[in-house]
């Protein structure tokens, strides 16, 4: 049976602070669940209407610690999500080691503030193969439940490792690329095979910290009067190009 | 003095049958609102913070019918900005006529829904010189608070046709390029100078309709395993393209 305390635990886990002391974070809606079955998270509890589990069912059952079958009002309740007819699960956090590999294209942020840039970042990487991504430690939390939620299931293969990230920089081997609105047009330059790709916050750009790590400032050309493109936009610009060069 | 009636009719705007019949719109915040004024869009009225006053007063007094100082609280009960400490205007629609220019790169929207999609997109196609867009009927209304949010100033720039895709498509001489997850890679697409670029609704993409218009399906080349892209990243990621293969 569902309890009162599952469901206190459940709303607790939309804060930092409860999700630090857990260890856990939540899944939901029909497309992150399903992929979640899919990946190798552990999983303590999955909410399920009988319709996602008439899907689902002989997965949550393997995958799943528990679970329990409950109606759309109650997902509705306890989740985030204004509508949900499908899931909710409550998932163990992964210890997230500093990747090692040398041989990549590395995703580096700082201070990415918003959630949905975050989410739709973890999408566009995993779109293009990146699989692990460095971010300072005022960037937003990877398991911050919007966050998760604009990954669409692109939270199960991407990799977020938090650090400092200028000592992170100053240690690595591999080129530095930073985005600028005044660096070298991305259509003009030849990307090497593995490096690091820094993307700045939303506002400011990348700090006036990093900056002097950066071995080569580049910017989208523009052709019209935009003053700037969205973080997000930009960074799938950018490794699009990159990819393309290689 | 900033009056009921007026403190209506801007809260009435928020609705796409009250736009349709006074024929006005809202611009909120700084971003939008700064940007409007140094636009040909007849403002009827401006209601402005002491702080954006200080900074604008002088391009409200020449480019707005009207204007009224208010406090941030009284910006944010009659806008739909959860906090506005700018300014907020009520603003004539402009009638938009069909395209006649061919030789220019046309966007061509197919419902898409979502009036962040649409404002990013619009956006996206200001940074790539994109004048006109050709949007379906049933594409999320241009003078929608949202998407003149999410234009971060560009809804100044680019115009937006509303009509029957189908028949626009079966009219043009120009070559017709379409977004599909099956097509040539745009990186070894050869685009010409002056074309369209037909996008897909968020959730099924081209209709069938449509479909049989197309000359030429791209894709976007993948490296990873997201099933998808946002419309708005697809949209930047090709007009890029489009644009570095000229």
């Amino acid at each position: 049976m569902f309890t009162k305390n599952q469901a206190k635990l459940i709303k607790s886990l939309d804060e930092k602070k409860n999700r630090l002391e857990t260890g856990l974070f939540l899944v939901e809606g029909e497309k992150s669940v399903s992929e979640l079955l899919d990946s190798d998270f552990e999983i303590d509890l999955v909410l399920t209407t009988t319709e996602f589990f008439d899907k689902y069912g002989e997965k949550i059952r393997e995958k799943s610690k528990s679970y329990e079958i409950v109606n759309q009002s109650e997902l509705e309740k306890v989740g985030t999500f204004t509508t949900n007819n499908a899931a909710l699960a409550v998932v163990k956090q992964k210890k997230i080691l500093e990747p090692k590999n040398d041989s990549e294209i590395f995703l580096a942020l700082d201070e990415i503030k918003d959630p949905g840039n975050l989410g739709t970042i973890i999408r566009i990487a995993d779109w293009y193969g990146i699989k692990n991504i460095i971010a300072s430690k005022n960037t937003v939390d990877f398991y911050n439940p919007k966050v998760i939620t604009a990954t669409k299931g692109s939270f199960t293969r991407v990799k977020i490792f938090y650090t400092d990230l200028n000592d992170f920089l100053l240690k690595t081997k591999l080129p530095i690329f930073g985005a600028f609105l005044n660096g070298k047009n991305i259509h003009e330059t030849k990307f090497p095979k593995s490096g690091i790709l820094v993307m700045g916050n939303e506002s400011n750009g990348i700090s006036r910290e990093l900056e002097k790590n950066i071995n080569q400032r580049i910017t989208i050309p523009s052709f019209g009067k935009a003053e700037s493109l969205n973080v997000a936009i930009a960074t799938a610009i950018i490794l699009d190009n990159w990819k393309n060069s290689n």
